[in-house]
């Protein structure tokens, strides 16, 4: 009863009275004890019975992701926040949370399709700052396109002794790119929400190393069935070169989220284009000397 | 006193006493009290002098997205669910929606990137389901990208007389693929969390004409400067080309989303990779037609 009568003097100002934080008298962080279990204890029994000294606090420190992820594994409304000697600083309540978590998916989706910083709603921006937040990768991405260029510009006898390899250029180079894209995807999402630490790239690569055997085999023989209709003479070389990309783009897409994390940058950063254009400069240069190796 | 007297006898089992509901004797919903409220009035009033009737709900035929938006809107940290009558039939706590959030980015981000369905852990995941999750995006594209190859190939003569064009191939339908992979993230992005909605697509479209042409006309003078050096001869098709293919794949990227989603697929089917490979096919197109123009 005098709880309630405490909580009645001075909760009329807090954002939440869910829990109810017991601290010690240098403001020590003690329990968190649910409105609930003080509701439902009877009225006669004194605070110190109900304590258990157990309790889920966020340091001051933890970044917003540990925080997230003490909010979705403990399923909280509220935490506590302490500083490194245990002093209650305050709380931050789930509704907070919630925009942060939607905010930081916004933000490594834009940066996943290459913005410099997320945008959070296109129809109030200016033109003037969508601009800006794009130009810089799109410039930086054609400086990259420039080596798949002079790689195939390279290979220019043997484009001119085998024309239809041209035919095939799109589809494998995409090929490697689309498997790139996917491997980045894949890994991007699992380092934000923790099912992947930066621990566990080695466990990883073998794992995609053979899941991209698999696609590029199956790829293979696809392209193998195209071939064989409109330029069976270079059947070996389209099929072989499938395999090669695939796994060069996966291993590619699956190891540049890893290095960007090691560097300090956000894994997001690997984007969808950059990973494509990387891929793009192997595939044309595994594509042509595939060719030479195999038609001359 | 009567209240609180009630809450223990019957809240005993209940996930969450933070907001109590009123129920009338029909048991249709006419009101939600914070617990706060209950707490700080006087032990004396009685509940029918709290509630105004005025509350938020959810109804069972609503989805999870509406859900997720009903409660980053209100910041709740639970909302009752009723039926069409209005009726009382349960709630959603913000934890149940915490993992929604997450499990809907995680979705929509795997689509992006080309995947079936949404992958929870790469690490637990079996081989054979990573493959089959991959594969089907993977063939699918390599049929889009055959027609990339044919009109390449169809302009084979083009070709043959400037093989410079060719060194300019990959950067410039790159370029249509990048900018578009950014139109589609950024639309993606905001249908998922109702920053837009289907039917501002009009206002969008004139906002991505002018900010692509401002993109394009940039990387226009960027290959203007690459051409200069390297072949001369096709510094107006190489940029006039380049604001083409980057106005073009923008339009597509914005487009493709709002198509889905009319067609009552979700938006991230228009994945990075697709957008890449139906760009591409344009920008083939649009340099040789170009180059077929200027230069013959």
């Amino acid at each position: 009863e005098q709880t309630f009568n405490h909580i009645r003097k001075f909760g009329r100002d807090s954002e939440t009275l869910n829990v109810i934080y017991v601290v010690s008298d240098d403001w020590k962080l003690v329990d968190d004890l649910r409105i609930k279990e003080i509701i439902l204890a009877y009225p006669t029994r004194k605070i110190e019975d109900l304590t258990d000294n157990r309790f889920v606090a966020l340091n001051v420190l933890d970044d917003q992701e540990t925080a997230i992820r003490a909010f979705s594994d403990y399923d909280r409304v509220a935490l506590p926040v302490v500083d490194d000697e245990g002093i209650l600083l305050g709380i931050v309540t789930v509704d907070d949370i919630m925009d942060v978590v939607e905010e930081e998916s916004t933000e490594d989706f834009h940066k996943f399709g290459s913005f410099q910083s997320a945008i959070t709603n296109p129809l109030k921006e200016r033109v003037i700052d969508l601009y800006k937040n794009r130009i810089v990768w799109l410039v930086a991405l054609v400086f990259v396109n420039i080596f798949s260029g002079a790689a195939i510009a390279s290979f220019g006898d043997t484009i001119s002794a085998y024309v239809s390899l041209v035919f095939f250029l799109p589809l494998l180079i995409g090929s490697g790119g689309n498997a790139g894209s996917q491997s980045a995807t894949l890994m991007i999402r699992s380092l934000a929400t923790g099912d992947v630490e930066l621990s566990d790239w080695y466990k990883l690569i073998g794992k995609e190393l053979l899941v991209s055997l698999l696609l590029g085999v199956t790829m293979a023989v696809g392209v193998a069935l195209i071939a064989s209709i409109r330029s069976p003479e270079i059947i070996w070389v389209a099929s072989l070169t499938m395999v090669l990309i695939v796994v060069t783009g996966s291993l590619i897409g699956m190891l540049l989220p890893f290095i960007f994390t090691t560097l300090k940058l956000d894994p997001a950063t690997a984007s969808a284009p950059l990973i494509t254009s990387i891929t793009d400069i192997c595939g044309v240069v595994i594509y042509f000397s595939v060719a030479s190796w195999l038609l001359f």
